[in-house]
């Protein structure tokens, strides 16, 4: 019997800053202001030695291996101190999302039993009003620093009065490093326990040349929070590369992402469709040029075609990917420079992300290829038990992700639906998705839902839920005539109900659940 | 205390070829015969079946986890079945140089106990004769199929005698995975063992954008055998990325080489300098362009700048690299588009190749930049102690390369010599490498070597040992005069040793130990 011996090293979150700190210690963090005026600049190797004393800090205050910190707070230096501070000791950082309710967080706080809750300033109110609200125990508020803070009481000022390295890592690999909610759109939000090892892992798939193949020479820019399933691994995968990395703090607007991307060299910019649509617009009304950015990464809803089209026309890439919190979060995505795909295809799987479609029942189908199927993946960023869970969320080690897929001839996927939103009528089933991505097409409209309505002779049957533009005179024969021959027949709603404002959930994607509350109650 | 929830995904080399056959099928492996006219061709989805079965003829001969299996063969098609098929099913693939005489490859084989020897079909004596000769327990010898073969009692008739799938993985992904034993050219050989984990790594480090790059659209010809440090990790890399493979078989040539690259489209090829002086030379004297080749990948020796401008005058990319057996083998590589370097540099270390350099006792130089010393290295693809050694190969974690590097100012590494061979005259260090390289780019040289003499006054005294072209006139004065000026005048032999022809050990490179004994004997 021969024995494997080679070194016992770690995959722990703070080497990807180490090694930054090491090989690319001038490279720039750049977060820009929240007036969109100004800037701030941090090389990697004095942005880790902050991030040490932040682990000083939070020590200070008890806080030891396997212990929650939240944050509740834009993408910036300050925020990615305060990550790797809490991670490279062995902590775990609970990441919030600014735009779901006070309650909501304090429900969040108290489940995973943060002492400590590090917010944004300019998010001081809420951070204060969730601490007050979190049943068991208040959590102590620490305010990030920047310009916004007030003299004394940051966490730039706690750490300016510590002095002194701190020792991170020499933890086992698949101890927990975060803590990410998914929105809960379908339930009661279920938390994900990252670890260093999955994120490590996932850090090594997306520098990959046919994944997102991020370089020391790029850019990059996360619209994506750090909130957001870690701001889709960018915060770990630009450190451990050598490549710059712009936040854009609380910016969201075309305009001020625009500036930002042409002030600072932006590559590579990561976010959801209607981040690109705002800088796209931006662009077309000033007839301003990105001669810098070479790549979109889209991601977390589908890409319209004709956005897709727009900015392939400026000669920048787009890319596509699939992916959700459960995955750390990159399931799929089109290799760079493999030429432009139809805008609904996400790509294809690297290495360690096995997937594979089956049937209702959870059977595999024979047929992997050119099929459809409902989605399931297996892999080291793969979720295996939710927080607080006792029983696995997989099945025979695989993880069924809720969501309707095709694998094409070539092995690239396409997210064709949810199986949630499935609508069984007659013993069929109908996917709203495909008769929703037809009425959105439609010239007049700006979102559509398709739910089912409980039915006694079919069991369910389709209503479409609709937002026209302002003064749009669409009839409903003429919506529901756009899906004539497309879809089958018996797949096209009776119904068409008309509202002035679609409702979203936190995440901006639409709320089925409130849709079926109001109008699809039996 | 919060506990991580993510899938227990055991990083094992199977999944590598499991996802080759699931996503590119149809790809690739392709073999050049013998005699260079024809090559055998395989889709990974076949290749798979084929080495499953292997695992089944060797599973038949009581071969299970952890066990030894040796391999004496080229690359080629049959090969890279039997290591998967080793690999796979938990044993560990030892594999051997042809190149190294019989006694010494008999020792290895007791050293391993490997009860099974796979051979090339052209190597039948060899294998025969080295089975006979290991010590303890003769192997039975298994010659590969191909078109050498006689009928009825290769491995591939095994194969096609053998039916169904073999269950692979299943095992810690620390269990060793293959065997390697170093050169031995300064004392007994040592054996690396690989484990999975070490080697899957490895892989997605190669797969990086800014150190192999491979993508899917790649087409890649491994030159460096796969007994040589698995062919740097191309057999890994290729399927997990679904790349084309070109196997050279035996041929080495440059001719043949050239003709297999137009010919199946090579877009990277990797090999040691004399492999490239042979393509370019065939490629200048029969004035042929290779329009696919975008990138030669350049390592094992020192690059002369010479060849590095013969090659980017073409258009193509030279991209140099440091490693070792004890790394897996990857230490550095220049990023692929960053530009021409000096062809001394070595490039620099992705995340996960932890380097740092020290004074001759070990301990840290204080400053890692613009500084050279005794380069040590850390991580999880570097070796922690040698097959059947007690004590670990590290010393406080870090492996001591033997080598001596310089690190620049913008990190990219350049190895300037080994810490064996350096030469103490005085109470001061001679580094022979220095010498080496101006007197070996004079142009009557072909190979020089300078060595030490024990000498009372000094310690020891440099003497230059020198092969020159034949019917090369150049004068000892006129080699020792091409180092006035440019090393230290106390550095400059006295002594030169005029040789016919240069000993070199089966790796190719100089056998200093041969000549130490010969010509410096105290």
């Amino acid at each position: 019997m021969i024995a494997g011996a080679m070194q016992d090293f770690a995959l722990t979150l703070d080497k990807l800053l180490d090694h930054a700190a090491k090989w690319y210690p001038d490279v720039e963090v750049v977060t820009a202001s929240d007036d969109g005026r100004g800037s701030r600049r941090v090389g990697y190797a004095v942005l880790r030695d902050r991030a040490q004393r932040v682990s000083r800090v939070l020590a200070a205050r008890g806080i030891g291996q396997g212990d929650c910190v939240a944050t509740l707070a834009w993408n910036s230096q300050e925020h990615l101190e305060a990550w790797y501070g809490i991670m490279g000791m062995g902590a775990v950082c609970h990441t919030l999302n600014p735009r779901l309710p006070a309650s909501q967080l304090a429900w969040m706080i108290a489940r995973s039993g943060a002492r400590v809750l590090i917010a944004s300033a300019d998010l001081k109110d809420v951070a204060h009003s969730v601490a007050r609200t979190v049943a068991a125990r208040e959590p102590e508020v620490i305010l990030l620093g920047g310009e916004d803070a007030l003299a004394g009481s940051s966490l730039s000022d706690l750490i300016d009065a510590t002095i002194g390295d701190y020792a991170w890592g020499g933890f086992d690999e698949r101890s927990a490093s975060g803590l990410c909610f998914t929105s809960g759109t379908t339930g009661a939000p279920k938390g994900v326990t990252y670890t260093h090892r999955a994120n490590y892992l996932h850090t090594l798939r997306l520098l990959q040349a046919d994944v997102l193949g991020i370089t020391m020479r790029d850019v990059v820019m996360p619209v994506v929070p750090m909130f957001h399933a870690n701001a889709w691994g960018l915060p770990f995968a630009c450190p451990a590369v050598g490549a710059k990395l712009v936040m854009p703090g609380r910016q969201s607007d075309g305009a001020a992402l625009a500036q930002l991307i042409a002030a600072e060299g932006v590559t590579i910019a990561a976010g959801v469709p209607t981040v690109w649509l705002g800088v796209f617009d931006h662009l077309d009304r000033t007839g301003t040029a990105l001669p810098s950015l070479k790549r979109v990464m889209v991601g977390g809803a589908p890409l319209p075609q004709a956005l897709a089209d727009r900015i392939a026309l400026r000669g920048i890439e787009v890319q596509t990917t699939w992916g959700m919190t459960e995955l750390s979060p990159l399931g799929t995505a089109t290799p760079p420079g493999a030429g432009p795909r139809d805008a609904r295809s996400s790509g294809r799987p690297a290495v360690g992300v096995d997937l594979r479609l089956t049937d209702a029942s959870g059977v595999a189908l024979e047929n992997q290829r050119d099929a459809e199927g409902h989605l399931w993946v297996r892999g080291a960023s793969v979720v295996e038990r939710y927080a607080g869970e006792e029983e696995p969320a997989t099945v025979e080690g695989w993880f069924d992700t809720g969501d309707l897929a095709r694998i094409d001839g070539d092995g690239y996927i396409q997210i064709t639906g949810r199986s949630k939103d499935l609508i069984k009528s007659g013993g069929e089933w109908i996917n709203p998705a495909e008769i929703e991505a037809i009425i959105s097409a439609l010239p007049g409209v700006v979102q559509s839902a398709v739910i089912g309505r409980a039915d006694p002779k079919w069991g369910e049957r389709p209503v479409l839920l609709v937002e026209l533009r302002k003064d749009d005179k669409t009839s409903d024969e003429e919506l529901l005539g756009a899906l004539d021959g497309k879809v089958a027949s018996w797949w096209i709603p009776r119904e068409v109900v008309r509202l002035t404002e679609m409702p979203l959930a936190p995440t901006g994607k639409i709320d089925k659940l409130r849709l079926r509350d109001q109008y699809c109650r039996a």
